[in-house]
Order: structure tokens, then sequence, then C-alpha cells
């Protein structure tokens, strides 16, 4: 399997690159990995100039180089190429089928409205925002969490018996939603979860924010 | 592994729901499944109903149910189940992490503007939305058509060289968007890589509306 040589995420924190940082700790591989940050809140985006849209044509972080020059995009894939033969992802067929399940409800369902009412919270003037797409998102963010809460109320993890990929995605936009508004006190399954995730060997915090050191 | 032996879609033709239905007839397995259509136009839907909910918490369809009790959710994630071990899905690390890949731009950049344009001009009365919002979804629609059309430039599939799961995902919408005003003539990869997927072994179109007979 060739290994990974460079990550492509963003300048500010983001949930959807902080999966693979995440990932690369548990794995040991933090050191072995270069890491190049854009300015998504640059006008045009970093990840929307030429010369990063030649390696993602979908102009989006993260991605990462492989060191046989393969580029791969797509958080949960990337979760997905890293954990393979590990403990992180299932081998068998419904456990893989089961960790996808809950990394699809993320992207779909999940981080949409949770990540998306993080980012206008914290850097793009939620106040431009018109009211009903911020109470969309709050309501549908909102929903996700308790679905989740839903099946933690009798699993300790969202796939099988051992935390991995699945969880990794969907810790990365939970673990701040109580600070841009969701209740986490009404998912207190979820608040148990985040607690176990933090547990977790090899477990990093998301980076600061560089641009409001 | 275990056998799926029901279905639920949805009663109006859904693409999501088509792509189980597209592989399973690849697969030679229609005939096992007994499918199960509910009215999404119901109000409430059937899919946010209490029976339906204890299905799929997240009240949405396609789900899969398997012969030992087992509910499956996420269109993508069933594919992945059902195509485990099959010529339809990549068995390596790298295969697999690129037919995700293309999988999760489908739920992330494309279904939520092709799929969305198409329900509420097919359904739901688009003259009630935003003139804002239906255009963005004209905009990302028509960009995740071109991301698409630069792979195929240079590709005949998305994952490798055989046609897979990844293509099934893409196909179940993008073989509408003109039908619903994107411009397939722009994407002209696109539109023979349609043809070639309807070429396929096994190929079924979605089904007709039942509501329109």
């Amino acid at each position: 399997m060739a290994k990974v040589i460079r990550l492509y995420e963003s300048l500010i924190p983001s949930g959807n690159a902080y999966k693979v940082s995440l990932l690369l700790a548990h794995l040991g591989l933090t050191d072995e990995v270069e890491v190049v940050a854009l300015d998504i809140l640059a006008n045009p985006p970093e990840t929307r100039r030429p010369d990063f849209l030649a390696v993602n044509p979908n102009g989006r972080i993260p991605v990462i180089e492989l060191d046989d020059g393969t580029i791969l995009a797509e958080s949960n894939a990337i979760l997905c190429y890293l954990a393979h033969g590990t403990r992180y992802l299932p081998g068998d067929a419904l456990g893989l089928a089961r960790a996808l399940q809950w990394m699809f409800f993320e992207q779909y369902s999940h981080e949409p409205y949770v990540a998306v009412l993080k980012f206008w919270t914290l850097w793009g003037g939620l106040h431009h925002k018109r009211p009903e797409d911020i109470a969309l998102w709050k309501t549908r963010g909102q929903a996700a969490l308790h679905v989740m809460d839903h099946h933690l109320a009798s699993h300790a993890w969202f796939t099988g018996a051992d935390y991995g990929v699945a969880d990794i995605a969907l810790y990365a936009y939970t673990h701040s939603a109580g600070a841009v508004g969701f209740d986490l006190a009404a998912v207190p399954h979820v608040t148990a979860w985040l607690d176990r995730v933090r547990a977790q060997p090899g477990h990093v915090a998301i980076k600061a924010d560089p641009t409001r050191a």
C-alpha cells in the first residue's frame, strides 16, 4: 500500500481535515506527512485557484498525496484508505457497510448543518445569513445529534465493538457543536461518547485557529 | 454474508433507491427481494412515521433488510455491502477508496443540487422555492457535472478499469439531469459515459412514476 506523504488542508481549523489528522495521530504517522495549509477565506479561496484545482478539480480539502503521486480526496474516503487493514476499519462486508452508513449519514445529514452553522458563526458573519437558513441548520443539525443519541443509547461505538473511522468522522464536528449553539445536554449518550473518543490512545484535539493567535 | 430480503424505497421514483435496484438487477437478485414502497409526499411522509422510524431513525429511504434481521441504510453503503466480493466493488485499499471518493462526492457535491432540483421540479412545485436557491442548485449541480466530465475525459469509468458502484451511484441522478434543465451538451464525456452505463449487462431503467400512470 502506497504511503501518504502530504496532506492538503485549510489554514483555519477544518473538521473534515481534522478527521485525517486524528487518524494519522492514532496510526503514529503524523511526523511522516507534510501539511500544506490553504487559505479558504482568501478571495478567491486558495482551494479554487488553478494550482489546487489541478490537484482536486472539486476544489475542496482535505486531499492526500501518496508517495507514488496518487491523489485522494473526500475526508471519509481518505479515512477508509488510511485505516485499511488496521483496527480502525472493519474488514468484513457488513462491518464495512455499517461504518460507511454512518459516514454517509455524517456527510449528508450532519455536516451540511452542524459544520455549516459552525463556519458561518466563527468565520463567515452569521448575521448576513437568512434567518430561515440558520433555523434550518439548527433544526436539522439537532435532529442528526438525536439520531446519533438513539444509536449510542445501546452501543458504545458507531460500528461494532470498537472505536473506528465512523466515530472519527462523526467526532470531527460533533465535539464543537455545543460551542455554536446545539443542545448537547439533550443528547447525553452523545456527550458520554465524546468523552470516550477523547480517551482513546493517541487522541489529539483539533488545531487552534492560527488567524486568531 | 447475509442475504437481502427486503428493500424499503419510495412510491415516486427515487434515484437513491434506484441505485440499489440497478445493482440488484446486475446481480440477478431482483426477484428475491420484497419491495416496500413508501409515500414520501404524504403528510406526514410515510418515512417519518413511527413504524418506519423504528426501521431507520434517520427517516430516509432506501433501507435494506437482511435475512438475519439486520437493517442497513444509506444508498451508497448499501451498494458497497451488496457489491462486496463482486466485480462491482474493488477489493484493494486504493480501489475501494477511489470508489468511495466518488460516492462521497455524489452525496455531498452532486445529489444535494441535481437531485434536489429534480425533486422540486417534478413533485414539489418549483415556483414556491426562492430564486436564489434554484440558482444555487443549478450552478453547483452543473459544476458537479463538469468535475465528472474532467475525470471522464481520460477514464472510461469512475473507478479503475471497470464499471462499478461509483458509476451506479453517479448514474442515478445524472441520467435525468438534462430533463430538469442541466446542460448535458456542455459535458460530452458525461453523455458518452451515460451511454456506456446503459449498455452494461443487466441494466434496467429507473421505474416509471406510478402516481402519474
